[in-house]
């Protein structure tokens, strides 16, 4: 069974309600770093879902939790891009995701003086929050990133093809950064039940879909001047670069960012038409709190500026 | 199809690596609170998810943000009660829940002035933080709140059985707030293959399992004299009240807590052996922030009196 075209599933599959607010968030967030002659990176992050049934309760889900694409959005920020952070709803966020949990809540001093009540950070907690805090206020005051977020992949396509829409106007200087975890299957509209499967008709039996391939359009007739870079999931070592290379093949796109499920926070390999260059963090290094979107980024900062300007 | 037995589910899957530690952990809780005397609440809350792969890409997932049971932990402390708060990993958390994404950031002031930087809450969020602040740092001095966490609805029964085994020793003084979103359907451990399914290969097709019904032997097993509530999430109005019913009857518990998937925050009808009382909040209670968990704890908290005082 072949998948079916990318316009066939825009066709049969409505846009998310927010879809217009988002649309306007988007052009005004391009219109504006254009007309500055500024770089935007298109960061996506996070897994989709793949409802099971029309009134939610079930569904299909792919593990991430948004780590990558969370940290690189900061490097790109850092090295002066505007960000568009698009994003699984509650998946983790540039900035808050140093404070996961209720680390902001202990760091939290409280004074109970009636009226004059105060509440400070503890002494010993503001050098770990200050830095942050004041990169995280920096790009807001800058209007430097915009989130936007999904849930669907049905909504993500959606939001991937809108922001391409918008990006196109910025030609080589848009970035495509395409962390998301996105599904390779759905169910059609017309075969997801209304209701709550009921566990007393006996197990259900679930028939997924191919997903159409929607970096073939993204590349050749969305962006076709940007930087595009994906990423490759595996779990097996042995598919890993060939897998990556592949869709480099296929897509010819600029990069392709290859990674296994467990060591993703080590070691990547970045493919490109050149060359394969691993990228591998020390233990010494991962124990000291680096972290491997730093190279990463900085690596595909250097290549988009040799697009920009060729030798 | 029937499912297979409680017995058999624990004989074919592992424990969570973590296991041991979360044991010791509830273990010391429930000594340390049954040797006050006091009443310790079970709150589960968040969904579980069911893997397609061992290497974990693709999963099932049961939708559950976790409010409910986040919500229903701080009306339970404020109760008197010491909580086991059973979590969903990265669902929401009591306390922490009202400042989700960058609300709290939002509120700092970054004062910065070299070695004597000082942050420091804006004065105008100081009303919002402070009485929250407040009821978290007294939670956490009397050492009133145990948080555990989950993700595998394998993981979730290993943990659920083992802090019964920690309750049953309270008698009565246990109380069991089931809120968390279980899954129906799983899939036995020899059916799950070991690398990420590859799209290639065609589109999978997904053979689910009946999970056993753990309320049965954790009833009439493990926690005999508890007062146990358990949820019912339907989206079918027709079939809310009768389904509910239906397992109150089944499994012989002190209540079921119906509620449709759509109305959730503002209509549940708590079902007991005998009446049927609803609770429904008016649009101007929704309006001004009253939680439907303070209602349902209320009437839980003083029907779990009556349970350990029979008039």
């Amino acid at each position: 069974m072949t998948s079916g075209s990318w316009e066939e599933f825009f066709a049969t599959h409505l846009p998310p309600t927010d879809f217009e607010d988002n649309r306007s968030l988007l052009k005004e967030f391009c219109e504006r770093h254009n007309k500055y002659g500024n770089k935007i990176a298109l960061v996506t992050s996070g897994g989709t879902t793949v409802p099971l049934e029309h009134n939610t309760v079930r569904l299909i889900d792919n593990f991430s939790a948004g780590n990558r694409g969370a940290t690189a959005t900061e490097y790109f920020l850092e090295n002066g891009y505007a960000v568009i952070f698009m994003h699984r709803q509650k998946s983790q966020e540039p900035f808050t995701r140093h404070f996961n949990g209720s680390k902001l809540l202990d760091m939290l001093d409280l004074q109970e003086q009636g009226p004059n009540t105060t509440i400070t950070v503890k002494q010993d907690s503001v050098y770990v929050l200050a830095p942050i805090l004041a990169r995280y206020q920096a790009a807001h005051a800058a209007g430097a990133l915009l989130h936007v977020s999904f849930t669907t992949v049905s909504d993500y396509f959606w939001l991937l093809r809108a922001a391409c829409e918008c990006l196109a106007n910025l030609g080589p200087r848009a970035l495509l950064f395409l962390a998301a975890a996105v599904s390779d299957f759905y169910i059609p509209k017309d075969r997801v039940p209304t209701h709550k499967m009921q566990s007393a008709s006996g197990p259900p039996v679930i028939h997924l879909h191919l997903v159409p391939k929607m970096l073939a359009p993204l590349v050749n007739l969305w962006v076709p001047e940007a930087f595009v870079v994906s990423f490759k999931l595996e779990t097996d070592e042995s598919l890993l670069v060939s897998k990556g290379r592949a869709a480099l093949e296929k897509y010819k796109h600029k990069m392709v960012v290859a990674n296994l499920l467990q060591t993703r926070n080590q070691r990547v390999i970045l493919i490109t038409p050149e060359a394969n260059q691993e990228i591998l963090l020390t233990k010494e290094e991962l124990h000291s709190g680096v972290e491997i979107e730093g190279p990463i980024v900085s690596e595909i900062v250097r290549l988009h500026a040799e697009h920009l300007a060729p030798r």
